[in-house]
């Protein structure tokens, strides 16, 4: 069963944090403040009548309304916990084909309501919460339509219904020995309607390439009709539909079926992780792995910080003493940065790769080649467990949350102390620290994206807390507009970061989404407040 | 200096025709019909007195208006060569500053005439040609902002010109030590900002990408201000702007500044030619070769019709006779069909993608991999050579054109067949014949390009020569559309590709498009009928 306040599922196998974790957070942040948090009951409770129409494919329902009235962005944990959620959908609907979309689309605008699209409800950015308005909002719950329609082994085309979960995305494939490899940290709960939506890049985006490469086509359910886009390898036939729609956010219409380039299962996969005396070694190690296109499946460089924070943080302890005494016998010691790698595909492409980069991390200083696949397996079997830790500590009484942008290789190293510092300085005035540390992960020859953690201590109520969430949001948010950044690389804008998207898109740029925007919706009734403010 | 009423310039060696070739032709099609030229005294005789003010950047010569007055479409050649052009700019301005595009535009509203974007005038689709209409038209030449103006080594990312031909492209970077990598037929005249404004490829974007992967960002100056779009490795913030300006041909705005990803001159490059049995081998090959991912820069099959001609009209004669002994010792003989290939890369790399390679032409029964490189070369050599070939055959009374789409895998052959057949049999009912050719290009994983030759004779008149045409033409794209093709994959979409548009695009689609057009250009100042018919 999903948890209605928190992370993931009560099935999964979830991380442990040990007492020296607990004991290097509390040396860094001061002790931990836990608040009281809400039942489900209470929550339930709190929930006013309906305002939608009584229909047969609407539930109004009070438990599903709270359980799709919030993503994962802090302030919707905090709306979680505390049980203040200021407002809840109307009515939640599990349509089960694009005919029942198109059903609930004509009712919105016979009974002037608003329709919020809903895949895996994993936005950390506020995609999917109702927005305060005097219309009635539908949750359009698209978890019904999760199975592979269809597979073209051919043309290595599948087609999905819209709210397919990474896992059945996956499973579904893997039956004829085809994988998406689309594998974003929420991948156990996001929706592949939702990767293209918001427009989501995976771990392995280095050999898969991002959603905007796997999306092929498929339909999209508008208020003007639905737009088919049919599949083609590439067109020279003028601006590309298929953009239009990545990233549109649910304010141009409904997914009701994704068509996806897939692949073969690869013949042999496998990670590694290694380790530089420090981060320029570990940065031109990387930077030239990529521009000089070394067939791997994906790459992670932590900074320091986030090297010494993960080994704190990893359990395995007996086993991270061993390979720390290693690596100081090899002089990799203070300042040390970690770097993940995958290799990908046939045999023969393996073995290349594998010589190439082995080549290339020596070059650069970078040792525990040897035993890297060790450490790896370790990455490659908690690849989707980080996000649970972040309960791990909310019951410690600290807040943790995450930030990303991507920039050109020029603009890398300034961007990523600013977004750093804004984060560190940000609680100065009222003597908290913050802890933050980074790393680099999808990697482009122009540049690679930047991703920031930060934990900070939860304050005295749950106001204070999210009040101190906005001013970090806010300085970092700041600083990677100052830098060039995009303000995502891969949560998309949601609501959160709208307030910022016209520094990158331009006055023109906005007026160019807003036009397509009311193109399709010219009442405004799908997801209205995403993506654009208005 | 640039032929006037033909591909190319007299300062580049063009190939020649051998009498093998000729008779080769005559058999086929029969005597040649060669229609009286034209001289540019007689066409600029004929042209108009200009509708344009005065203005220092407008230029009303009448040779500089006959010489941007069409591109080089079959429809085009017929206006040159007859000299019955209908429709003639009223001038062409040559700005040197995306100021003074601005200054023009500004001028354009204030005048009440409209303007062509004009790159390296290489459109075979009637991208650029006058429209009938009221108003006066400008023709903008691009061609005096050619330089690179800026080049990031660190991001990889290079600002030129909107104007700046390939060969001036690649020459300011190969100075760096860098490359762009984009290599269409048409790369000796064709231009950055053409390349982008028509959704150009480049014979190996198998390794560097389509221009939509090559393009990072710029300026385009519209009627309602400057879009600048700026440089981010990637983004998942909303639908990308990039991606609307790619294809636009125009009708949004003028480039006046490119931006593009580059990439370090490679270490090695070399092309092969091989050959397979039959036209199954040679798919399964190259789809297999693709969708395994080996690292090659370009793949091209020709079909065993295409290969058969391209051995009778490549000249090197003896060269030839040799190979076809070996070939036939080898029993690869009839309804052979001829591989392309090149691998590009760092020496390690290009080993192990040659290893690859090797191995999977041999396991399709392919020959001549040993040889492979010495025809190869002559490949390269005359790379961009084909185009002039076309005054050749136009000298001896024949008219040559192509066209092209892409298809997913499970659609190519059916597609394929479908086109050459439409061609076969269009002028069957006045008893000629057309010699019909096709390649495979620019893969993907989900399917491949399909670019077809037609050599067909000159009618009687110019009158019946451009109507046949229109028969073959028409024939073909209907052909196209109805098999889900794109109606082109790299062409663009210009005047002679708008009716098919809507077929892949859909309503919706079109709708999208046109709004966005609207929207930078309200009162349909740029480029009207382009792209869109209306």
């Amino acid at each position: 069963m999903r948890y209605w306040n928190s992370w993931g599922t009560d099935t999964t196998e979830k991380p442990t944090i040990t007492e020296g974790a607990r004991q290097f957070v509390r040396e860094n942040l001061g002790e931990g403040r836990i608040l009281p948090q809400a039942t489900l009951e209470e929550v339930c409770a709190k929930v006013p009548a309906s305002r939608l129409p009584d229909h047969e494919l609407i539930c109004k329902d009070v438990e599903h309304r709270v359980r799709h009235a919030r993503g994962q962005s802090l302030p919707d944990w905090v709306a979680m916990k505390s049980g203040v959620f200021d407002r809840f959908p109307d009515g939640v609907a599990y349509p089960e084909t694009p005919d029942q979309i198109r059903e609930l689309m004509d009712l919105a605008r016979e009974k002037d309501f608003v329709i919020i699209p809903y895949g895996g409800g994993t936005s950390v950015a506020g995609h999917i919460n109702p927005p305060a308005l005097d219309k009635p909002v539908l949750t359009l719950s698209l978890e019904h339509m999760n199975r592979l329609v269809s597979l073209d082994t051919e043309s290595q085309v599948a087609t999905f219904g819209p709210g397919t979960p990474g896992p059945m995305v996956e499973a579904q494939l893997a039956r004829s020995g085809y994988t998406l490899g689309h594998f974003p940290q929420s991948f156990e709960l996001s929706t592949i309607g939702g990767w293209v939506a918001s427009r989501s890049s995976g771990q392995q985006s280095l050999r898969y390439g991002r959603i905007e490469q796997l999306f092929a086509g498929g339909r999209l359910e508008t208020f003007e009709g639905t737009l088919d886009i049919p599949t083609m390898p590439a067109s020279s036939a003028g601006p590309d539909i298929r953009e239009m729609v990545l990233g549109s956010e649910g304010r141009m219409g409904v997914l009701s079926e994704v068509k996806v380039r897939v692949s073969p299962t690869p013949e042999k996969e496998k990670f590694f992780v290694v380790y530089f005396p420090n981060w320029r070694d570990g940065f031109n190690c990387t930077k030239t792995a990529v521009q000089s296109r070394i067939p791997l499946s994906m790459l992670r460089l932590s900074n320091a910080t986030e090297t010494f924070t993960q080994l704190k943080l990893a359990g395995h302890e007996d086993l991270i003493a061993m390979l720390e005494k290693y690596l100081r016998f090899r002089n990799v010691d203070e300042g040390k940065c970690m770097l993940t790698f995958g290799i990908t595909g046939t045999r023969a492409q393996y073995r290349a790769a594998h010589r190439q980069i082995r080549r290339l991390v020596r070059h650069y200083n970078g040792v525990g080649m040897t035993i890297g696949d060790r450490i790896g397996r370790i990455w490659e079997k908690g690849r989707f467990r980080f996000p649970y830790l972040r309960e791990n500590l909310w019951q410690e009484g600290y807040a943790v949350d995450t930030l990303e942008t991507s920039v050109d290789w020029s603009r890398v190293d300034n961007t990523l102390n600013a977004m750093e510092d804004a984060l560190r300085g940000a609680l100065a005035d009222q003597g908290e620290n913050v802890h933050v540390f980074t790393h680099l992960s999808h990697f482009y020859a122009q540049g690679s994206s930047i991703y920031t953690t930060y934990l900070f201590r939860c304050g005295e109520t749950y106001e204070e807390t999210v009040a101190n969430w906005r001013k970090l949001k806010s300085a970092a948010s700041q600083a990677v507009v100052a830098h060039g950044g995009t303000i995502s690389h891969q949560h998309g804008v949601g609501r959160d970061h709208a307030p910022y998207l016209s520094a990158e898109k331009g006055e023109l740029g906005m007026a160019a989404i807003s036009t397509l925007c009311q193109r399709f919706d010219p009442e405004g009734r799908l997801n209205p407040g995403a993506l654009l403010e208005a």
